[in-house]
């Protein structure tokens, strides 16, 4: 465990918690256990609306301080309403967060102060997939996406570039992409 | 190509529109080369914003009609302060509005008035992964994620679930999570 020397609080993340909470997790490996949750309903299209409250960890039910509530819609060029992004854009949004708050998490740890971090991300998609009118060669999700980080902080190039690995070696959004994640659909008809 | 015996509008979706971009996608494939983007920028601890304006598609730079800001952060209890839903928790949005979209778009081109469709998604998720306290056999991301629909619409149990299953067919984020997506990540230190 790194003790601070000056205060706790480093990019925004209290260092003291961060650790605090390594260590409790350490000595209780079943209060990683979480669940996340989004109850989803469908407005009228292709847009829909999600909303965001509860989740269980640290061994009980807990509630997000306040509901989220969240569109996705197609764009007119793809016959939506165009109320919202499309669910693969929220896909680049979770990339982009995931990583960011790693390498917040992970600089805060290393004692590395950071002044900015922004990205931009890309995701090429060859829509023949989705729409049924491919040989079978291409497939329905990004055939890849970019992530472009710019970072500035009070440490040299090697050890700036070092905090964007450790983030992606230790990312929940970057492993659920590139990895395969089991979804199982069930469907109850009224 | 199906031709409407009514309405050309069938659960929001515009089947004329829908029939004449596939016809036109038919004859130019290079229109469903799209290309969607975000820009992230780091706010405060795990709190970040992504906004979402521009992309590429229909072989043209395109912008959807307005510009969507979206935060990520964590919850308390994982040292954040709990502005938005975490990263992972969007992906959840993610997948729900993809099949959700896919099966009212199924259900428009084959006919079937939807009343309702709602969906509950919950994913499973050890932290020990992103803690770094596995010992290598905890995964980073979601170990499940599990979607249960519920459809209420004018047709028979099986046609109903038969548009789920096609919409599963043909979503990009269910084949996003389900099948390897390459990243790519590239740093620039400043």
């Amino acid at each position: 465990m790194t003790t601070p020397t000056t205060s706790p609080i480093r990019n925004g993340v209290d260092t003291t918690k961060l650790f605090a909470t390594l260590d409790a997790i350490k000595a209780d490996n079943e209060i990683a256990d979480f669940q996340f949750r989004a109850k989803n309903t469908w407005v009228s299209g292709t847009h829909s609306r999600t909303t965001f409250q509860d989740f269980y960890g640290a061994k009980q039910e807990m509630a997000h301080e306040h509901e989220t509530v969240m569109d996705a819609d197609h764009p007119a060029v793809l016959v939506g309403a165009d109320h919202a992004p499309t669910p693969v854009e929220h896909v680049l949004h979770a990339i982009a967060g995931c990583l960011t708050a790693g390498i917040v998490n992970v600089a805060a740890a290393r004692g590395v102060k950071l002044n900015k971090v922004s990205s931009t991300v890309e995701g090429d998609i060859d829509l023949l997939g989705i729409l049924g009118l491919s040989d079978g060669s291409v497939r329905n999700g990004y055939q890849q996406v970019r992530v472009q980080f710019h970072i500035d902080g009070d440490a040299d190039d090697e050890t700036l570039r070092a905090l964007v690995e450790q983030s992606r070696r230790r990312s929940a959004v970057y492993d659920v992409l590139t990895n395969p994640t089991p979804v199982v659909i069930d469907v109850v008809t009224e």
